[in-house]
């Protein structure tokens, strides 16, 4: 391999070059096993942040990340003879968006089998590890004999990433204190080197739209699901995309146990609509990617066998759905100065405001409260009565009402301007 | 003062904002307080270098660093009753560039008094500290007390940085690393800020423009130029530039001892005329710009007058100019395989050369070998009989002969293209 050595590989993608696949290799690497200082690789960030990869380039970086770690392969695994049917899904981070906990076991209900390699929040999104871990007893930390064990007995496990693709999450890690989260090269390879290394066998993304997803513009989302598509398919993984609208939280509540709780409703048959036609319309998209000759994924919400596969995967995760879900010890309700229409709800107001009533992190590590969050109780397009509950927020730390409402001021009105928009905007596809 | 942290000062740079004075003050406080961490303030530094900074800013993040630390102050010094005349100059780095060497006496013997923070090398360029350290006994850590004495005393003090514009040093240390060194606003910022802490009172840039120069085109080295000049004056430092030529080395020499030898040279009346020229348009500049009604400067390097401040200013930071120079232990001599007119020799291939041979360091901190170096037999425009030397390379270590001698390849000809350039190009004043 030729010689590289930190400030070369730095200098040519500052200067707007290609960077070699041998250079990303290198560079990958080195930083994995700390010969590239973090000052060295965040230079690094910021110059593919301004300058751009292209498309070769972020392949190679994503399969440097992926090779930094242990992939993992379940296409051993076998059920009733056959090798299972290995689907997942991931969003790229919206507000409410409670979707893995409803489409995961409609999924699981009709067939399909879910390697889930999930994440802690970090900054406005919230993490889906920090949901499930609302659930008293519930686990992300499995070994992976025990991964193995429930795709089999289950049909999913949801586990920590770990020590999948771990320069990623160095690089992760170093993006969120850098300003180098919003760039899609970095975005794109991030999740797919996870993505990749988990080894799902095909990929349906959620890729957000609108005012509370990481890229502000359709422009943007759209590239973003086109990159990561083509990298999958590349890279052997089935992958498709949705488009999806974020630019109003989806459902009712946006925290941790308050989401919960809520895709509960919806595995009960009710729930907001909104999270309901998204959790079909995934579904639906994983397994047709999957091959599944599917039942119709509505009727498991129907009879009843969506909630009994999440119970099952909750308890094999050490959840118990018996204890009530925590609930912040103090709320605090806004009501309706007058009547009218609800308007447009800023998802990017109410990811703020949950994030400062505790429900996110400010730093990779620390604790969450579970029971932190919003719930809105008239969503856009609603009738509102003077005087009734519009919000309520929750904490165990009511000192943080004032900054929580203050992120929410202005996020809303009534007979403010409210657009119906699609929720799903496009399906991209190879 | 509004509240600032790392992420939201680099994303506004990174945006191609304008950074205001109290983030600037923030951001440059912080990090030397190291609550901005290397990594944030590397991701920011290419965030400059890419997206740049307006006069305003670099004048303000070259304040904050000068307010990092002390500035020094010698106005209260009086000669003969008289306020002193200070004037320093400086660099931006160039090849075979022993010049603080020569002006600083001739200066000195014509009345000016020189406080000059120098630096030691780091890359391709020779550090001022590095080539006097090759005195037998020469010592540039001096307290402040003694640097206030040899003012008065000798007239000149040429002392390590230190802990002046601390902020600075860590910064540049980071460049280095994050290949974020060439940009006009960190060079401008970082020179500025070592002089105006200094305490000198007049400022001589000597502005390199070439191969052998940071920024490679004349337009950047001319606004550079432009940029220290108007922000010294805005600081109250009355600032002149010479835009001078470094396609080429400056003089017959690039090393460390073999420099001081040259230097010597000059003093005693004689050396490469280039160098002498060069000498006598800065000491009339200083002298000028210091409103020093002077002697001829010429006249100081016929009478002896500059050799003696030289000694004396070397014998009182405890240098011994009866110690003979060292010189490394092993030679290798380059001849000319025909004969001709000595074409251009690249200044970058020689610097690399001598670099390689160990005159210069490539991370901050290690020693240099004083006795490496190249001394070039014939100059531009002279002739060359087949056989003759034509450079000699000195080092310690002879297994560096390869590569040095690899990299002087190519950066010459014998019968090659031969331009004969203006030294001094240009003359920048307020």
């Amino acid at each position: 391999m030729t010689h590289f050595d930190a400030p070369l590989v730095i200098r040519t993608k500052r200067d707007g070059g290609r960077l070699s696949a041998d250079a990303i290799d290198w560079v990958i690497h080195a930083y994995s096993r700390g010969e590239v200082a973090d000052e060295q690789m965040s230079a690094l960030l910021m110059a593919v942040f301004l300058r751009g990869m292209d498309r070769d380039e972020i392949a190679r970086w994503t399969a440097a990340m992926v090779a930094s770690g242990e992939r993992l392969d379940f296409t051993d695994l076998r059920r009733d003879g056959k090798p299972l049917a290995l689907v997942d899904k991931h969003s790229t981070g919206g507000v409410g968006d409670k979707l893995t906990l409803t489409v995961v076991p409609v999924v699981i209900a009709c067939g399909g089998v879910v390697p889930q390699a999930a994440g802690r929040g970090l900054g406005h999104t919230g993490g889906t590890l920090d949901k499930l871990e609302a659930i008293s007893g519930f686990t992300a930390e499995l070994s992976k004999h025990q991964i193995r064990q429930q795709l089999c007995d289950v049909g999913a496990a949801i586990f920590a990433a770990g020590e999948l693709a771990p320069a990623d999450r160095k690089i992760y890690a170093l993006r969120d204190v850098t300003g180098t989260t919003e760039s899609l090269p970095l975005i794109a390879s991030s999740v797919m080197s996870k993505k990749i290394a988990e080894g799902t066998r095909a990929l349906v993304l959620d890729v957000k739209v609108g005012s509370g997803a990481f890229l502000k513009t359709e422009a943007e989302s759209r590239e973003l699901a086109r990159t990561m598509v083509d990298l999958g398919t590349g890279e052997g993984l089935p992958t498709r995309a949705l488009l999806t609208d974020m630019n109003t939280p989806l459902g009712a509540t946006v925290g941790n146990s308050v989401e919960v709780a809520e895709a509960l409703e919806v595995l009960a048959g009710g729930g907001p609509p909104d999270v309901v036609e998204l959790t079909l319309a995934l579904a639906a998209e994983m397994l047709d990617v999957a091959g599944l000759d599917a039942r119709d994924p509505a009727e498991t919400l129907r009879d009843g066998s969506a909630m009994d596969r999440f119970g099952a995967l909750v308890a094999a995760q050490g959840g118990d759905l018996s204890v009530p879900l925590p609930l912040g010890a103090h709320a605090e309700t806004v009501t309706a100065d007058r009547g009218g229409t609800m308007g447009d709800i800023d998802a990017m107001a109410v990811a703020m405001a949950a994030w400062r009533l505790g429900a996110g992190r400010a730093h990779p590590g620390r604790p969450v409260q579970s029971g932190a969050g919003v719930r809105i109780h008239r969503r856009p397009g609603e009738q509102v009565t003077a005087g009734e509950p519009v919000f309520t927020l929750y904490t165990d730390t009511p000192e943080r009402f004032g900054s929580a409402l203050a992120a929410l001021d202005g996020g809303w009105s009534i007979a403010g301007e409210f657009s119906r928009r699609p929720l799903v905007i496009d399906r991209i596809v190879k």
